[in-house]
């Protein structure tokens, strides 16, 4: 039976997206169809029952949980996952936490059976937020968002540094390649670099580093609600502080 | 350009998930990759400025709008989209609507381009609630929802009608065939008939007619918010009545 579940996938990979609707988080379960190894992508704690009932529905086996960055708005499921099991950890090197399992570098890939999901470091948003590669999809994090870009008025954000990143190595991938985000706050579920090379508002449509940088500055966001408990806990791995 | 923003569809066919968050409604953007004809599923009103917006950017060119049935719970975009882009409104012909321009059968297909969409009768959330196929994903409307299906209190709704049409008509489709509800309250995007089969707390998992009509009977669910508006509204294919 399991196999006629798994069967559903033309591909040799498994793919799913899933919604956290209080901070309009994306959390992704990407799985290897050969070996059932699979690997969860910016989980939230709320929603850690229903991403771990998936898993076991799909007779999967998680290998890694990977951050994207330290999140601000909401508290990673990561620390919960590992517990419950026995996941390895995972976010970039720059983000120096010692719970972590893997310090990913730019450009590392991580196995998980026979597929791979390689690790590219796009600082801005924060200073150590990365993207992630497998096959024809980015997970771009809060860095590149669908028509939009990820704040950088806080953690070490850096309009330049995002504006760099996104131009020098997210827009450098082809027309084709989709963009999976970290979250989405207008109900979009997916775009493409082609799409947001031409139409983000942000960061595409010809807009220069300067022009960037001056509506970052401008944009006057309120923190987020749960920032002061999110941010201690996440260096932490979702633990909350003691 | 243009072909470059398709070009990122490794299929002939362009697909697009949108969610509307107050009433946890998705909708659906089909489109033809070498006409650039396409056709809209249930969209809500409020969302009716993304979605034109996303087919403009896609160079796309609105067909038909479709919706799976007389909604209760939000007023459908059909009239407003018909209006503002020429497109054809369809729906069930046992909603017997006077507004709309196509009056669907059962197995009948909308064509779109080179692209084909398939309508089959499900009854049972209403008595005109329909499913549609679209090469491997079936739209279930609220009909087959994920882990769950659609209240049968209202609207003609029944219970046993909607165990029937779901176990004779969309179980008989093959385990791997894709399944995109037309909401979903848990964040959870897609399922697939092997799992819903399998795993479908209502509707699978062995249960008979008799327990899921005792199931829905007993759910005693508060009526949709805008019920009161919405239907009397979507009788007119969304116009407000006077």
């Amino acid at each position: 039976m399991e196999d006629a579940i798994l069967s559903q996938f033309d591909s040799e990979y498994i793919f799913y997206q899933l919604f956290e609707p209080e901070t309009s988080t994306y959390t992704y379960l990407l799985g290897d169809k050969e070996t059932k190894e699979a690997i969860i992508l910016d989980p939230v704690l709320e929603t850690v029952d229903r991403d771990l009932k998936l898993v076991q529905e799909l007779g999967l086996k998680l290998s890694f949980v990977i951050d994207t960055h330290v999140h601000a708005d909401h508290i990673t499921a990561a620390a919960e996952i590992r517990h419950r099991t026995g996941a390895k950890t995972a976010i970039s090197s720059a983000a120096m936490l010692e719970c972590v399992n893997i310090h990913l570098q730019d450009n590392q890939e991580l196995q998980f059976g026979l597929q791979k999901i390689k690790a590219i470091s796009t600082p801005g948003h924060t200073n150590s937020c990365m993207s992630f590669l497998f096959h024809d999809m980015l997970f771009t994090g809060d860095s590149l968002m669908i028509r939009s870009a990820g704040r950088t008025d806080f953690q070490q954000g850096s309009s330049a540094l995002l504006y760099e990143s996104v131009h020098n190595k997210l827009f450098c991938f082809p027309d084709w390649i989709k963009v999976y985000p970290g979250h989405d706050y207008r109900g979009q579920t997916v775009s493409t670099i082609g799409l947001e090379k031409k139409f983000n508002e942000r960061l595409g449509s010809g807009k220069s580093k300067e022009e960037f940088c001056e509506i970052m500055a401008n944009l006057k966001l309120a923190l987020p609600k749960k920032i002061h408990m999110a941010v201690p806990a996440n260096l932490m791995c979702g633990k909350p502080p003691v």
